[in-house]
């Protein structure tokens, strides 16, 4: 793809030099309306420049340009599988294509992610591929890579106050199939363990879980809506269904924002003798390795990892082969896995 | 850190100059035995210079070499929770030593791990700490580091004909350890499900296991011996010990190379209807956060992944304040957790 792209500039300065029998540098001269280059040369090649839809400064910016054939990528954690997998799809055509990866972690810190963003810059990458940490409110360190003419791209979570192509699934319509499951399976009194407020992710599952509710005449209840403010790990949820528990509030199902919080409440309910899906159906999001481990085996929304990598990468290299920042978005629906901790089989 | 070794080289080029009077440009000269100046002065400065144990070389490429504060990290595969433990303990140290980390998954790969080490030098990193591929033999990839005086700092799989500083864990103990407690929980016919053999730790844990079989008089049986060529995955432990059982072949424990070969093979345990661990006793390697959701959950051995980590990154610390390339090696103690995949509790 990157050879089509360099084939098709470099073939165009040489034929507009060719087909008008001047040299290569009269070309460039002429595009920058230099002093020396007559007024009759420069009209024929700037006519012929506006013919092939080239404009100087882009010409200008493509000649300095080096490529490095690099592309930087930005996770919150390498230690989720999801994010792996991800890296491992945009590995998968940037390599093909002869371009490398270089990887950075925010750690879901802001202040880490402008840091490590700036070190990619100072890296040259042709390009950037980010999924971004749960603290992010602004865009400008992202959007300094857009002014240089570097394709920004994110994934799975989106930047707020930022006009950038992205690959999403389907959140909202994942929790809403979630959650209707669990209605189907008799379920009522349906608790959610919510993601970090400020993710898309997160606010579009919660939407989701809300409107399947309603879909069935089921209330709303403020308290069976649990945010894991301190992290997405088990513990978390280990600690945020106990003090659920220790309230006296019940529900008689659980869908969490991911695999490791679902894992975590399943852990809770067994500790209290809560039989899992019996009194508690549990449903995750991610289909991480761990789902078909733990017992019961846990449903959940499978998002397809690697092929969201793959297809952020492919927008990037769109974007630089029709030199473009023209925004596109790519959602993919989950589909969701049913196992033994939502339904008796 | 990193001022002071600035420091020190700014102030001898300086030293120099001002003790002999002259430029710091004829300093330089002088130790590039250029014709421009004459030999008493050429004398004068390299005399200094050896007293203070300066060789042009050094200088020319102190003087060249801009610092990027950037450390790369090149790890064989980034879905293994152990690898991205590792790595948030090199972040710990290296972001607040005011230093960046770029990251590449050479995904089990040679040739990718020669790529993307190019791709780490060509950013200009600072130093770099790997983790080699599965199929590693050679190092000249990587000598090219040490020859540009970049520190390469080895952990847990070192790379082969190669002198570098590293961190490993003392595998052969790990290894002795887990067969030893299977032993002496009366288990006789002990598996061994090892790892890729061109790696250094693989080699270790065999001879820790056969070392504890021959502590106990057990004979060794090459049968007992299984190599998980395919890879290091879950899938990969259940074929094999399919393999294994379709054979006749039943041991009343395995010790697996790492945790999700242990459940892989648990996994098939259970598919035969074998129980974990009256039958057959399982104990694995890295304590991964799966190891306490399989059911029974996983007797393991524990490696200090953060303090791996940090360890790496103190090394490479180490050397470029002392600039110096001496090889040192940290060892690391594993520790045995005994849950109750391996003995009934």
């Amino acid at each position: 793809m990157e050879g089509k792209q360099q084939e098709f500039k470099q073939t165009t300065i040489i034929d507009i030099a060719k087909e008008l029998n001047v040299s290569k540098s009269t070309v460039s001269r002429a595009l920058n309306n230099h002093s020396s280059i007559g007024d009759a040369t420069k009209k024929a090649v700037q006519d012929l420049a506006k013919k092939y839809n080239y404009h100087p400064n882009d010409i200008a910016s493509s000649l300095s340009k080096r490529s490095t054939k690099t592309i930087g990528v930005i996770v919150p954690l390498l230690s989720h599988y999801y994010f792996s997998t991800v890296i491992s799809g945009i590995e998968e055509l940037a390599y093909k294509a002869g371009y490398k990866v270089l990887i950075c972690q925010s750690a879901e810190s802001y202040a880490r992610e402008v840091v490590v963003s700036q070190t990619l810059l100072s890296s040259k990458v042709d390009g950037l591929l980010v999924s971004v940490s749960r603290e992010t409110k602004d865009a400008d360190h992202f959007k300094v890579f857009q002014s240089r003419n570097i394709p920004v791209i994110f994934f799975d979570r989106v930047c707020p106050g930022m006009e950038a192509s992205s690959v999403i699934i389907d959140d909202y319509m994942g929790a809403f199939t979630a959650v209707e499951h669990l209605i189907q399976q008799g379920k009522r009194k349906i608790a959610h363990l919510a993601g970090p407020p400020l993710l898309n992710i997160s606010q579009n599952r919660v939407r989701g879980y809300k409107a399947a509710l309603e879909k069935y005449g089921l209330p709303f209840d403020e308290e069976l809506l649990i945010t894991c403010n301190t992290g997405l790990e088990r513990e978390n949820a280990i600690e945020a269904t106990q003090v659920m528990l220790n309230k006296g509030i019940l529900p008689d199902a659980i869908f969490a924002f991911c695999d490791p919080l679902a894992i975590g409440a399943m852990e809770a309910l067994k500790s209290n003798d809560i039989k899992i899906p019996e009194q508690v159906a549990v449903v995750g999001f991610c289909n991480e390795p761990m789902a078909t481990v733990v017992e019961p085996r846990l449903s959940t929304l499978v998002q397809p990892a690697f092929k969201i990598g793959a297809a952020a990468a492919q927008l990037f290299f769109d974007q630089i082969n029709n030199n473009s920042q023209a925004v596109e978005q790519k959602v993919f629906r989950t589909n969701l896995i049913i196992r033994e901790s939502s339904q008796k089989i």
